[in-house]
């Protein structure tokens, strides 16, 4: 029976301090887990903290209000960051399929997603979308025990995803398949990744690219929707430059 | 804009000859992409078989029955199977959820995926069931232009899985990642693939398969979903031994 965990979107506290846990987290603990005073409890604050601490009391704050959990620190982890930190940026899918990507692609070990506007994209999410898409990572990270949860960032065009620092990976049936000599730079600790919208890339866009020594990538045999080319393709970079780790002695 | 698709269940005809579209397929290409006599038209039979054909003409059978399609087949192309061959088991996880991950492995290029029953294992999918997941799997894999549909195998258990000749890989957390030396042997062009059921693989099984040789392997950083481990490995594995392919001269 693994110990119940909670997401703290305010931080964590130190040791022997004692934390407030509100709203749906707080009701899902009480009147779903049935926890009360004394037991164990995880929290995240999705930065990399893990706290173990023990649940000092549960109040009723009112009918509207919900309950209020205290909880006692008593030991505070950080975990490091994944390793390559692997930044998708798709064209977003429509209506309930966005949600699930994110979902999937907080499961594959992804640092983050924001939309790519392309010039076949449809849909621009607006901010109140991205507050919503930010909650639903927040829930998958913690679901699948994620010290740093996904991120989402807030949308950008074509020419500017590739004006930053990190390696840029655009994936493109056009491409070569990463086990190829010419791989991404191990070495360098970020990756963003470019899926193409529906209708693909616009020739325009695939030259620009390639005149920006973006490294243009084919990561299946099929063609694949962009939430499946998303999360096939963000864990392939990660598997590519995962470090190896030894084999548990039995 | 690309030719039509449609997917032959009952084979392909050689070149010059006729055949006919019939049921859902017919009904689909005359009302909602009104297609004609004349019209080009791409019908796959799932088993590495495509032609191209020119709709000869189009007959409405009845109420019930519906349209009928003539086609008259212009050449035939044989397309090999993707290498490897990825045979995904997997405890089935339940609901949409199933359907969902069928659709997503015909699109990551895996060649079959079956039943895998193990201690854990809650569903067991009756023939009905997998008679409909065989309907999701064609569908999906002609979206996708695959020339050999995804096939779905009938239920096994778990100590038949690695009984077969082909490498056998089982998804673990305990397990290294794919980049180590003590890699699949990419000599095998046929790999299976064992993910298991929510709650974990029971220890006896785990003991079981290291005695038997099967390579351990994890194949991201987090706990994943069946339906994400199952489509983010298959498409791991699919990358680390798919031929390499020569940059495209621009």
């Amino acid at each position: 029976m693994s110990v119940h965990r909670v997401h703290l979107t305010q931080g964590l506290a130190g040791e022997g301090e004692h934390v407030a846990i509100t709203g749906d987290e707080a009701q899902h603990a009480v009147r779903v887990k049935r926890l009360a005073a004394g037991d164990p409890i995880e929290l995240l604050d999705g930065r990399g903290r893990i706290a173990t601490a023990t649940i000092a009391g549960a109040e009723k704050l009112g009918k509207k209000s919900g309950w209020s959990l205290t909880a006692r620190i008593d030991a505070v982890r950080i975990e490091p960051r994944p390793a390559p930190a692997v930044h998708v940026r798709t064209a977003p899918p429509k209506g309930p399929r966005l949600e699930h990507m994110i979902d999937q692609l907080a499961q594959s070990g992804a640092a983050s997603w924001g939309p790519l506007i392309t010039k076949r994209t449809v849909v621009d999410p607006r901010e109140g979308k991205l507050a919503r898409l930010e909650r639903v990572a927040a829930e998958a990270s913690k679901q699948c025990g994620r010290a740093w949860s996904l991120t989402i960032e807030p949308g950008i065009g074509f020419s500017e995803a590739f004006a930053s620092a990190s390696t840029t990976v655009l994936a493109d049936a056009s491409g070569t398949t990463l086990g190829d000599a010419n791989s991404t730079d191990p070495r360098n600790d970020h990756v963003t990744l470019l899926i193409g919208p529906e209708g693909g890339w616009d020739p325009r866009e695939l030259a620009a690219a390639r005149d920006a020594g973006v490294r243009i990538a084919r990561f299946g045999p099929h063609v694949m929707r962009v939430e499946t080319a998303a999360v096939v393709a963000a864990a392939a970079l990660l598997a590519a430059h995962a470090p190896v780790t030894p084999t548990p002695s039995a």
